[in-house]
């Protein structure tokens, strides 16, 4: 049994974690922290937990009680983890973080699309980018993992099998997605209220979503030369889940086949991700850690319209977070994580 | 007080236009029919009506019930207008069609995205295509009204003003929108139940939506040449509501300035359409005959986005259907709508 | 036309009085004022309202801008309706409250239930209660109305007719109701976000809401004897939307038909109360100023369950403020409002 | 392993034993029926499923099938039970009936509330009531359990340990409860569309709700003299989750600290049933097999409120069901079960 932290356990990336970690056979919560919510029952914040962790308060962070731990997960707020994973990584075997701190291999990134500089970039290509169905080798007892965003996961798992199959052109991609409420985080926003939520849709982060590196990053890795889209992310009034619709071009001679192999070949060994027919439905992932991909080539218009359907806490978050620290410790990749949401 | 009739009331457009109608000061409810319900009290089925319509029952059509109305709105299934209508148009003043039937000019159109031949292919040339923004003088004491389709009225209001100024590219546009339910109308149906709605969002119709043919009939007009759009419709988990977010690539030399022009000049003297910052929200047009628009270039990229948010209900379905009603029959154009919805 | 001031007019109940207001033949909104949100536009806060109020910012309350209007709806929080109303009434002509301040006849209440010594208790008794159904005389040219609570307006209506008719005990009556997220108030709080209350049902202030006095001093007012009820709210995941069902002990011999009597003739000639069969439903009122009532004997048991429901900001609130102005002004009481909600 | 078959296993609790028992890691469903779906893919009908059920069709029930099983589930309408499970008893180990065909032991209640003649009445005496937190000693290896109702367990766990406590009286008690639309079942129906039941609250089943003897059988039992209750259940909209708000009287000289230990008592040893402070929220227990219970005194009024949340398909249905089937077969009771469901 590996001992784990969870170090920003109060949000809802972190309570998450509990709840799947409450079910891992081989892993055991040694340490939970949640600066803001210190001393406070774990219960009182999340009901849904008075099962597991009936007599747990959140702790405050503090160096010494993470010491030799076997993994540390970092569901902190963007950018406190650059102020606390250096240390950390000298206390622990493995990190692994959630936020974006060390999710853009290109520190010049940071500046342009997070509005600050990076306070620790030599430490960026140290990090595993921890999208296992891609990049798996590079998570195998890997010791700084960074949890990819959901939205960037949707797109990539959506995209890739195109790319890497050399199926449609890198650049002039659009990438359409709605994400549940959940994907805002715990605190209370105007934006976030249920009669703001309810019965609305609305895009934000025109143009300018932090994500969208992110994305092109992978695009451009699986293409092997610079891939370019433009991201519109909406709010959908759920609470969790997410669907990505991504539209590119067709290299000539693209076929029907071509794509339904591409997708099938790259997922046929993935526990996690499910080819579907038609569109994959964001309720079919909900509380699990699968994605669901289809992909279908317009011949009328000339267009592919891929799609990648998970939630955002789940194979978008914690549940791969879960996933990555299993690679890292050896463990089986799928220990403690299901296939199946609760549906309805 | 001009007398009108609906037929097909019985449906969710049919039950928005009874309620308003009531509220209507020119216009009065003299027939509605719905033969599924024929006998059956309005309030039993809308007990939201029950204060205006306590004592009617949904009749069963009869022709010469309708004869000599000064209008009648047709809001039957598709395919049903095509026999109904060329006899309603003997019987009564105008007629506004709430269906597909009459949309689409080329009827060539109907086989290959209806599945079937039309019935009276001579009528389409005679129907006004009723988006007053785009084409109001047709509208002007028009006897025959072809309602748009909601998803057609939302890129329409979208795309137009940037192909009307030649700011974009007429084809290699993207058309990704969502609908809340009412979309899918009254009937019960595996898709279209809570539990299967809730919580989900998912896309249908991929690359076939019917509604496609009419998007790019509109676009094709206001552009002066042919437009094409791939169209990519997703199921959102609310009741009323719709969002087009669209795509299309600046011709040489856009700038945001042209842009922002463009819109702001179609809409100038629009009561029913307002430009708003950054994205539009569909639950600020709820219940109400408004559509609010946006539009953005991203420099970066190469890609305009711009966007409408209608209620599909509202002006995406009766609201129209009053405003085209009023302008047929030379009342103000806005006489009975409000471009306020009910907000939260 | 008379000139009316909107004080508070940032929150829910404001906003859904500005919506009225919009499109009310007789009323004009001279004054909105919002002082948290002064100076920022009336469409930044509710893009809903921008085609009737685009160019309106929210004031800052100043005295002297209120001057001479013939009414004024005060939409404060509970408490700060007390600073205010005295000097106001010496300004306009009309003041009515939608706040607790001037609801309960009896100052001794104000600590017990709000925790706090009334300011101004020789005021309470110059107040009119704002239920028309039941105190429609107290109303006409009233200089001074207390909008009644959400809940106590509910529960009224679904008691007030038994007890009138002496047909059930005034005590060891239950009030079990729910009401949409908007009773909550539009300040985002951890308890209202999206995340929190969708898929969720709680019950909140057991055994001590504030809106048990007020229910009782109706329920006593309409009895003639003391009335004891205990009440539990609920919140339910939807926007607006409440529903009432109590419980209450028949006297010996009472009927079903007595009851159904005693329910019809109480409404014969309401506006805005039917009498449904089986169960009311909130969705039926929503965005109007409606309530549906029903009433059942169950034999069985001894019980009769009577429910009524209605929307909480229109019948429940601000609604019922225009329809209380209305009878202040000498208006038809139904000026400006409706029956019929938006549905789906 | 044991090898257990479901039939019934298309609707949402077939479904949801379906999702519990792939994560069961001592039963493995070797059937899985669904007479109405047979031959369909599993995973077309809940692509929730296909990662764990990806190449399963549902089976037409074919008993030569079942013979020989462990224990089998069913899952079928009420009344079809009746006509399966004798039959089914003499084929495999144990039965685990989900409907209500078994719930009741006067079968002639039947006729009364589900009006019908129980085909099999002597099966009565033989089933055992599948709610282990009151009655474990006779579900530790029965042969014929009845899974109870949703609203049952969810008013006895609130009322019995005031009633086994002799803290309150047996009679004039209000059962006063909200579910999920799930509890409708899978097929569509006009009221559980989407657009009926969002944005909805309405009572249903007013005096007459079948669960109503079930509810007064348990509490009978547990009280030692005749119980009875009015029960009124509402729909409210969210998919899954069930509250109960019961009001009983106490017996003279009951206190708060009665009502408390009498609760805190007899659930200390219970994993599935926390006590709460306030009230519980339904989305607490979502997904899991968790009930949440409070109960607190009025000396005001005289009344107990104590409340019940659980999900309705979990402890409320399947996984009451597979907790009584690890009891059955002699498993430890809590296996493949958890008590944190997914939130939010």
């Amino acid at each position: 049994m590996a001992k784990v932290g969870i170090v920003g356990a109060s949000g809802y990336t972190g309570a998450e974690l509990l709840r799947l970690l409450a079910g891992h056979p081989d892993l055991e919560v040694a340490v939970a922290t949640g600066d803001s919510q210190a001393g406070q029952p774990v219960a009182d914040l999340y009901p849904s937990l008075v099962g597991a962790y009936g007599d747990r308060t959140f702790d405050t962070y503090d160096p010494a009680a993470v010491d030799g731990l076997d993994l540390v997960f970092c569901a902190l707020p963007h950018g406190a983890s650059q102020a606390v994973v250096p240390d950390l990584r000298d206390r622990v075997g493995a990190v692994v973080d959630l936020a974006a701190d060390f999710r853009l291999a290109d520190a010049d990134l940071y500046p342009e699309w997070y509005g600050e500089a990076h306070t620790v970039p030599d430490l960026l290509a140290e990090a595993a980018y921890g999208l296992p169905e891609l990049f798996r080798p590079d998570l195998l007892g890997a010791t700084l993992v960074a949890g990819p965003g959901c939205y960037p996961t949707a797109a990539a798992l959506a995209l890739a099998p195109l790319l890497r199959a050399g199926l449609v052109a890198p650049t002039g991609i659009v990438v359409d997605a709605v994400s549940g409420v959940s994907g805002a985080g715990r605190p209370a926003k105007p934006t976030t209220t249920f009669c703001a939520a309810d019965g609305d849709v609305t895009a934000y982060g025109l143009l300018r979503h932090r994500h969208t590196p992110e994305i092109e990053q992978t695009l451009t890795r699986v293409a092997g030369t610079a891939a370019q889209v433009v991201f519109t992310p909406h709010l959908v009034p759920m609470s969790r889940g997410m669907l990505a619709t991504c539209y590119s071009r067709p290299v000539e001679g693209t076929t029907a086949a071509d794509v339904a192999a591409a997708v099938a070949d790259a997922y046929a060994e993935e526990a996690f991700v499910s080819v579907v027919p038609g569109s994959p439905s964001t309720k079919a992932t909900q509380g699990s850690n699968a994605a669901h991909v289809a992909a279908h080539l317009d011949e009328r218009t000339g267009w592919i319209v891929s799609l990648c359907a998970l939630d955002n806490l789940g194979k978008g978050a914690s549940g791969a977070a879960v996933q990555c620290a299993n690679l890292a410790l050896g463990l089986p990749e799928g220990t403690g994580l299901s296939t199946i949401g609760t549906y309805p």
